[in-house]
């Protein structure tokens, strides 16, 4: 018999309707004989309504009082799901964070968990209670409420699990697992049935969101076994694993991630000078603008570089601003932009000891016709920049080209 | 400079609007320099919204998951009006029952307060903040959060101000003060400068509903002084004081308590003989229905008695049914009743030195006409049942007889 802890986000709890599909769910784990703690976040919904009533007195409130205010919206989930449990003959009792002594730092809106005192669960467990305790939420060491930040609740699922040393985290969300690309864009997408963490975080960042990066990035440090399960249907979902368990088996490549949220800006015939990169970044993020890729190219008479990056699509209007008046101080360079472009990506720990996927990959977006503008790689990833148009096109023809296509049904 | 509780039911918290008005109110006691300690009740409407959704479930929730839940009430009112005291530039903190300390029994849904440890508050007090307590809720030795029962908010102020010493428990609602009647049945009704403790729970419970009953009591137990004001206009509202001063000054009677909720039954020609009280009343506490008055009056003849009292309107038919049955099973009496009859009552401490009271209430409603149905007596109250019809004629008319009415304006 296995300790679960499963974790359901707002959406799974948004109802008391769904909150009663939950407690069927969790029951059947118990009646299989498993212990079930149950991490729950606030009805979906709940959250915004308590920061509206708080920005209709300040719109920068008390980060102290926020998180009192906030913290309230999964101690309803808490206390519901414990009565539907029990209501339906389950023994279950709930606790807010605190109460669980989930200690934290004092960052509130924004905690760390510090530690987890998991005796009074282990306790409740051996009475044959389902423990469902309030996700997002913890005290630092003087009692105060504290919030991990949205979407923490995923992280007090993983923290959780780690201190009770269960057999997995399973994390319920409103996908059946995590994919080899996004099956609205690739009907041949497939249902990974595990990935690494590594992959799992260059897939998360790239646009897959499935789970929360910090969440994932906890996993792997505390070698919790992570799976991510459909909360309105049956399957075995996708485990996400430390470390792959047999290289060999292992594919090429896990999944391709892709975006369409992103603008290209070029300094061209910038002075190819120390510093000249920083000249041009510098601004930039004093501007609150975040870049994503980086290429620089320096031209054939080497006394000047070409230098490009890319942006959020949302910032390429005030970023296009913050070149200009880089360019004239320098006094020298032109500025070209493009907010019609694609990333695609291919992400997997495979390609670390395989060479020859960034050519294959060139050669079969070459053979679509479709022009590569910027390319960037890491240790198990590479990304590439086309024009928006393309990007469906390139996603189905990389996914059929490294064989993620799956079965015929 | 003194140390106020301050006490703030769900009214006067129902909207961001009306709490920035309450924050105004604090603010200005702060800043002739009192410490101030802010009690507040959930948002009006909120409970009863926390309630239909546990409802959704089960009629009969485990009372401890309904604290958990309900208990969000009164921590969101917390946050919000902590905010915006900040706002205003008012430095204060708000605590949850259990963050505070209010240690209750584990009586779930209608907890008793064992201690407060006041520690916290008077240090953040010396820090210049204003502390703002959430009403009604607590946690038991375990951690496990207790609510008080609803209403219980008043409770935790006074509870607060014994355990802190406060100069004064003030309770803001949405009445000026305690009136000697209901100005609505008598325009001449008029503010009561102070009213004692003794007095105050004869009219809470005779349907003046200005207090919750028990923290009434708990005022006069721990010698508290406690004040009646209003939220929405300024004013020196009532002083509940556990004790007239000066008993010379005493007016015979403070106030006059009155409801027509009540219905009269009367059983006829009973047997007279030991039990047959409890053989009448005995069956109607069986079927939870609660009485009021109870009046006994021996036959001439001696065999015989005529036994009536009084019930809540809405328990008349379900008494009646009730009394059928003990009527067959006694073998004879007869039943009558009237559920068109009103309570009036009299109150005051200074009747207890004083004869001749009861007599001056029968003439002055005999002057009107009015027929006395039944009376019942205290120490410090006299109540008579009259027809419904009459009910505020004599209320006027005693409050002139008995020197209650209010200057003219």
């Amino acid at each position: 018999m296995a300790l679960y802890v499963q974790k359901f986000g707002g959406t799974s709890v948004g109802s008391i309707e769904r909150i009663k599909a939950v407690a069927e769910k969790v029951k059947g784990y118990r009646d299989e004989g498993h212990d079930v703690v149950v991490v729950v976040s606030a009805m979906s919904g709940e959250t915004n309504r308590l920061i509206a009533l708080a920005n209709e007195i300040n719109d920068d409130p008390t980060p102290r009082e926020m998180d009192m205010l906030v913290s309230t919206g999964e101690q309803v989930t808490i206390a519901l799901l414990s009565m539907t449990l029990n209501h339906m003959g389950c023994p279950a009792i709930s606790y807010t964070g605190s109460q669980v002594s989930i200690v934290t730092d004092s960052s509130h809106t924004k905690a760390r968990i510090k530690k987890i005192d998991d005796d009074k669960i282990r306790n409740d467990l051996n009475l044959g209670r389902v423990v469902v305790v309030a996700g997002f939420q913890g005290a630092d060491e003087e009692g105060n409420i504290t919030t991990l930040g949205r979407g923490g609740s995923d992280t007090t699922g993983v923290a959780l699990a780690a201190a009770l040393k269960a057999d997995e985290c399973q994390i319920f969300t409103d996908v059946d697992g995590v994919y080899t690309t996004d099956p609205r864009v690739c009907s041949k997408a497939k249902r990974l049935e595990t990935v690494t963490v590594e992959e799992m975080l260059e897939l998360a960042s790239l646009g897959s969101k499935v789970l929360q990066i910090r969440s994932v990035e906890f996993a792997g440090k505390y070698n919790v076994p992570l799976r991510v399960l459909s909360s309105f249907q049956d399957g075995p979902g996708t485990l996400i694993v430390a470390e792959e368990v047999d290289a060999m088996e292992e594919p090429l490549i896990s999944g391709i991630a892709f975006t369409a949220n992103e603008a290209k800006l070029t300094v061209l015939n910038a002075p190819d000078m120390p510093g000249v990169a920083s000249r041009i970044l510098g601004p930039v993020g004093d501007a609150n603008i975040e870049v994503d890729m980086i290429v620089q190219n320096v031209a054939p008479d080497g006394k000047t570089t070409d230098f490009t990056f890319t942006v959020a699509r949302g910032d390429y209007k005030k970023a296009m601003g913050v070149l200009e008046g880089v360019v004239e101080e320098m006094g020298s360079g032109e500025i070209s932009g493009d907010n019609g472009i694609a990333k695609v990506s291919l992400v997997g720990v495979g390609m670390r000891s395989h060479a020859g996927v960034a050519s294959k990959m060139f050669k079969v977006l070459s053979d679509e016709g479709i022009n590569i503008r910027m390319v960037s790689t890491s240790e198990i990833k590479i990304s590439v920049v086309i024009d928006e148009k393309f990007m469906e096109l390139a996603v189905r023809a990389l996914h059929t080209a490294f064989g993620l296509d799956k079965e015929e049904d």
